[in-house]
């Protein structure tokens, strides 16, 4: 199963994707989609939108998932990252891919195992887990963070079933299986 | 000049198309896209985005012209119409038009002379100032109050520059030159 996590934003929007084979995550890809200030906000979503269709063609996800999105700070910025979201979402669904979403605390759980971890204690363990040679952007790695949650989550669901277990086994370290 | 006016919303997308040609203002196109509420909000963007596509490749504005919004009731419901705006932009941009940004204020103030008017009383203006036989559905009504508010504005510019007036004509009723 290959999943693509979505960080979007109208100036940055991270994406990662992963495998997950068996009990084995796999890195395959992550960067940023970065579009310049100086255009216009409805060019820049059109740019979100295109870039995320073409990795989605390029890379083949079965699955997407996005942060929930309760709260933001003020209506203002929350028209903003709503349009973001927007673009992506479009783009996504468009592509013909079934969007999920994922809770913020579910993805630091999944990822630190604490639920309320910092940006950069994401950062870290999401490049520790993947076996990355170099710590991602931070959009990326939040995207990366929001895929390896959501890989988590099923194998969790999976887990309960079969054995009973309710905690997660630790992720082993999967350097060495990236070509 | 052909002007797509915009109003979007994750469950009514009204549009309505006018075309400018000298001081008459013709109707040219209006509707509202409609998505279930059964479908994942995804999925109802990307019908949207689809949607615009269409409408854009179908009718061929020169601009496309949408409400500019300062704020939402509250942030829950800022991130959803966000979304909605997102998708409508990309789809807009996306298909090479640029997009302006025009108040209700002006809107208001361009089809019933008043800034403050209601819902209602744009519905009634917009469909006597275009002739139409019928009173379009309210979203599509707004749309089409938004594509004669850019008109508006646009020859209100005109006409400051070349007579120094101020306020804008009485537009003719153009009933008889729909075909």
């Amino acid at each position: 199963m290959r999943i693509i996590g979505i960080d979007p934003g109208s100036r940055a929007t991270g994406y990662g994707v992963v495998d997950l084979e068996g009990q084995n995550l796999l890195h395959v890809a992550h960067g940023v989609i970065r579009v310049p200030s100086s255009l216009a906000q409805a060019a820049r979503l059109a740019k979100i939108h295109r870039a995320l269709a073409a990795l989605v063609a390029e890379f083949e996800p079965q699955c997407a998932v996005i942060e929930r999105v309760f709260l933001a700070r003020n209506p203002k910025s929350a028209i903003v990252l709503g349009e973001a979201r927007g673009a992506a979402l479009a783009a996504l669904a468009g592509s013909g891919l079934e969007v999920e979403e994922i809770s913020a605390r579910e993805v630091k759980q999944a990822v630190t195992g604490n639920g309320g971890a910092t940006k950069s204690d994401v950062q870290t363990m999401v490049s520790r887990r993947l076996g990355l040679v170099s710590v991602p952007p931070s959009d990326a790695a939040d995207a990366l963070a929001i895929a390896i949650g959501r890989s988590q989550a099923g194998r969790l669901a999976g887990l309960e079933i079969r054995r009973g277990r309710r905690r997660p086994r630790r992720l082993a370290d999967i350097a060495r299986e990236l070509s």
